[in-house]
């Protein structure tokens, strides 16, 4: 009996919150720095079971995927629910430029300053980044320099399957949708009905999912002998309108000839050939589901809901109406579970989710912020990322992803650099391969003064949902101390904290200045709101983010757009909140105009709606949702050393 | 120093063969026996890391995905390089019927007899199954009854994401390849060339591929600047015809609408518009490739010489031309490396390659098998499964995959059910949901008897190659004793060992006496050879395989597969071996023909080439590479339990 309580005692025990006994990695930074492939290469990580461990991740939560990968079991969030939260940090960029600013490496940083040098508990949580990017153009994404989430590669290439669950899920969901378009057109109803409710061992019975489209029909009938003539033909017709249909599949390969296609051109499909496209695997809606998701039940019921097209009579069709809501949520099962890895100083980082920035709302998912606010503990900090600059990342970490998940920030980190801000200041214009002009290299305070102007601005976006800001100044070796003054100057008479840190060339360290400014502004009171309430109108909701987010005087509707929001209205989705869909090269629509833009009218071209994820996106302008190759792809250098399996030329 | 002598010791010690402790899983089989899901989840699987440990694969050796999955490093070939290997057994079947035979289900079935019940170290070899047709008409793959792997769901969704790596390799190189028309046709050779080889940091090189290129054009300069003109010109331009371009998209998702589709319609691409298609991902040249390398350096260069299509003289083109090898190899590393699973009586399983069974070689790959040869030891036994029939999967896994591989099998296990043998002997077709017609459900000693002549041609094809035969006789509850006894009567005669099993319904138990008969098999002295000579003339293997093999008379060209035939000859790929693209419901190209046919030619319609993979294969008729859904997939009964995380409706 005494044995029994005492083991009981020991598992209560177990379960409890454990405190951290982080063994950082020791960092030797090298002068000059060498390229961030090679500095991965240097430091070992951990296992990360053993990282797992020492911040209170219980083995039966832990999934190892290899020895630098593991995902974390959404049981964690329930044996912890009585735990308060840690403080949560949202890091967001003045307007990007080709220059870079460098949000990922700030935010790696930070992370590496609080855990490693203050022996704060912290998280970092990011976007998983695409493949397609990796072979094209950009190269990787897991920071820079001696701010990296190691080892890179695996960061960067499949990680743990997640943007490849999206994709067979996306692509199921629309080859269900073109195979559904083929049946109906070539079938009687009798004849869909015998298929779709055939006779097993001589019953004949409704699946769960056909159930439920019934009640949605307002079919009362469970015998599928009982069901009138009509209402077979209601629930075998999805009636699809094959110009209609808005889903699209997806490649996490930049595929540029996928941009615009014809499928269904084989003689099998007998004629029923339509204009398609692929999307980058990123941009698909169910990415943005996992990003927003609470649990496995919020999940599948938002892809259950998410919209394919519309019927000829104009009713949207849901993935729910084509039965394949379950498949969709079996496929995403181990998705939806973020996954652990490791900064180049060994401190826990959340690897989850990454919609798109424009079409999508950019940020990385609510349940590994979740996770981690919960595993850092009262006095522990959690550091986010959203995609772009505060206009559009921070406006929709709060309006879409914060209403979603209940969560409040603490604080902003609003990251700029003296290169960025003097292309903001009127600075020239850059080319890839060539060297900067000298404006970039040397010191020049009036370019550096203007470009401040695009700072100001996204301090006071930050400023206007109530929660304190401070500005990381990401520095570079040409940067001088006059240049690097002015802007703290100017962002602390803004009303912002404002502290340079060199987390690039030196790590953690070199951003433990900002991890204190973040700490007292995250422990100051914090009057946080949203920017538009639900209840609003829905051109309403858009003109409140172009005028008091972008600084547009006024906005546009064209017919088509307008069109679209009469049918949500109609539809019943104008409570959802507002996604914009806008160049993020400018606070304005025009990518040219840089600084702050006055005088302008935003033009909704068109709207649209992503009802899984839960918010509606007007289009300001053509968003390309495939990336392409250049004549000459980053994986001209992308090798494996067959013998030592080291990869080169990924960076 | 004695210390250090020591520790030396023991990590020599550790290096050695390690005899296996392996602790089978208790099988309790139920009477009737229930779904496949509800075994599969009635059985709890050990940690994957412990059966890991129990067969002597050391932990760094082995990579864990999950609590049930885990990668097993090609590092342990090189350690266990000394230790004899096991006996090799590969697993076919009788000519398929719609009523299945369970070549699987014998093959798991014969493992856990070996290792849970004679105690013998063994190890199945298995395909990964596609996950398209999960979702469509097929269900799961991973046997069934009680002759399972289990998690029955892990093996059938994701697994380590293989397949999914294959998408991503073929994909970029589809992109790479219309990307690169584009770019020559928008481009000067001057543009095209600075852009190729550009200035960074002011030095121009070449990178290591495009040396490779040079060297293959015989272009012997590696300063960038010395190149002439046309030098220039024929490094730039690889010249592809955009109607002679073989590579294909591929998805791991039924997608019909995708068979033949026209991409390149968008604005950006210029006009480029060309068809194109499609096919399911088990079908890529790269799956081929990764169930026949033999190490990372092989793969590779298999890899870099898969061709694309022509150029307009008619030069193969090749990943090598287009620089992407060296990112392809890198998104294989850990694809490359098996994954290890278990049985329902908890012996261990390889899961590893799946490629498609008639344009390719429809064998599991020849790295799982060496691997398992090492770890079973000299007394244990590793068990393969070909694909189709012996006439198609055997002859391959012969002439094929064990050319290429170097290892020799010790015995054939032909599988065959009463019930199938009955269709080949005459017996009523059958339409899926319909009941079965009597003659499948009561004795009908000359159907049988007539149908055997099926089973003793797959046989003779066996002995042909000079390598015993077992015929496993797959029961089912309506077979009779004197239908059972017929059939092993007639194998017998026919020179083959013949054994009843039960697997099906009560585990490794029921196949005890097979496991005895192939041991015995497997003891006796093997006069193995090939069918046919590398150097024997292209045509000639071609025969070789129709007359001896399939039993046609002759075979005929049409005027497209001789040219090819022509074209390969001059391009030196004559000496590739031969994969045969025929219908696998018949001996014969005629699926409606069962039993034996005999007076027919055979015709090669089209003749095409894996020079990756390393075969010419010619098509008899056409050879459906993407599959559809059907109007009611099985995704409508699929779900998962949110709070459970129970998956139902996977069988």
């Amino acid at each position: 009996m005494q044995n029994v309580v005492q083991s009981c005692g020991l598992w209560v025990e177990r379960q409890r919150y454990q405190p951290w006994r982080l063994r950082p990695l020791k960092l030797q930074p090298l002068s000059p720095v060498p390229s961030d492939i090679a500095i991965s290469r240097a430091q070992s990580p951990k296992p990360i079971g053993q990282l797992a461990e020492e911040i209170g991740v219980l083995p039966e939560e832990c999934e190892l995927y290899g020895r630098s990968k593991a995902k974390v079991r959404l049981s964690l969030l329930q044996r912890l629910q009585d735990q308060p939260d840690g403080k949560y940090i949202i890091v967001a960029g003045i307007t990007p430029t080709p220059l870079g600013e460098g949000k990922s490496t700030v935010t790696i940083g930070l992370v590496q300053a609080f855990s490693a040098h203050l022996k704060l508990n912290s998280f970092a949580c990011l976007r998983q980044p695409s493949q397609g990017p990796t072979f094209g153009v950009k190269g990787g994404a897991a920071g820079g320099g001696y701010a990296q989430v190691i080892p890179m590669e695996e960061f960067n290439l499949h990680l743990t399957g997640d943007i490849h669950a999206i994709t067979a899920a996306n692509n199921l969901l629309a080859a269900a949708v073109d195979a559904r378009i083929l049946h109906e057109a070539s079938q009687s109803d009798k004849a869909l009905y015998n298929r779709l409710v055939p006779r097993v061992n001589g019953v004949r019975c409704f699946s769960p999912i056909q159930l439920d489209r019934l009640q949605r029909l307002g079919i009362r009938h469970t015998d599928p002998a009982a069901l009138s003539p009509e209402e077979v033909k209601s629930f075998v017709r999805l009636d699809l309108d094959p110009e209609k249909v808005t889903w699209q599949r997806v490649l996490d390969t930049n595929d540029r000839f996928l941009r615009r296609i014809t499928v269904g051109q084989a003689a099998t499909e007998k004629g029923h050939a339509r204009q398609a496209q692929f999307d980058i695997a990123v941009a698909s809606e169910i990415m943005a589901i996992l990003a927003l998701a609470d649990d496995l039940t919020d999940m599948r019921r938002r892809l259950g809901c998410m919209v394919v097209g519309s019927s000829r009579s104009g009713q949207p069709v849901t993935a729910n109406d084509l039965g394949v809501t379950g498949a969709l949520a079996v496929l995403m099962k181990d998705a939806i579970k973020p996954t652990l890895m490791q900064t180049l100083e060994g401190t826990p980082v959340f690897v989850h989710a990454g919609p798109f920035a424009n079409i999508a709302h950019g940020n990385s998912s609510v349940l590994a912020d979740k996770l981690a606010l919960k595993l850092v503990g009262e006095d522990g900090y959690v550091v986010t990322e959203a995609g772009f600059g505060a206009d559009i990342g921070l406006e929709k970490f709060f309006n879409i992803k914060c209403r979603s998940s209940g969560l409040r920030p603490n604080a902003v980190v609003l990251v700029a650099t003296v290169r960025a801000l003097k292309m903001h200041g009127g600075g020239p214009s850059v080319s890839a391969g060539a060297s900067l002009p000298k404006e970039y290299t040397e010191e020049n305070l009036p370019l550096v003064e203007s470009g401040c102007s695009n700072l100001k601005k996204q301090i006071q976006i930050a400023q206007m949902f109530g929660v304190p800001v401070v500005v990381a100044l990401n520095v570079f070796k040409t940067d001088t101390q006059a240049e690097l003054d002015l802007v703290c100057s100017i962002a602390k008479d803004s009303g912002g904290g404002a502290v340079p840190c060199e987390h690039w060339s030196v790590g953690g360290r070199g951003s433990v200045d900002l991890a204190n400014e973040v700490k007292d502004a995250a422990a100051q009171k914090n009057s946080f709101s949203f920017l538009y309430d639900l209840q609003m109108p829905l051109v309403e909701k858009i003109r409140v983010i172009a005028q008091r987010v972008y600084g547009a005087d006024d906005i546009t509707l064209s017919p088509e757009a307008q069109a679209k929001v009469d049918d949500y209205i109609r539809q019943g989705y104008d409570t959802l909140p507002i996604c914009m869909a806008k160049t993020h090269l400018s606070l304005s629509h025009m990518p040219e105009k840089k600084g702050v833009p006055t005088g302008f009218i935003l033009p909704i071209t068109d709207v649209r709606a992503s009802i899984g994820a839960g918010f509606i996106y007007p289009l300001v302008g053509t968003m390309s949702t495939m990336p392409g190759l250049p004549t000459r792809p980053c994986f001209y250098d992308i090798d494996l050393d067959p013998i030592t399996e080291e990869i080169t030329g990924l960076f």
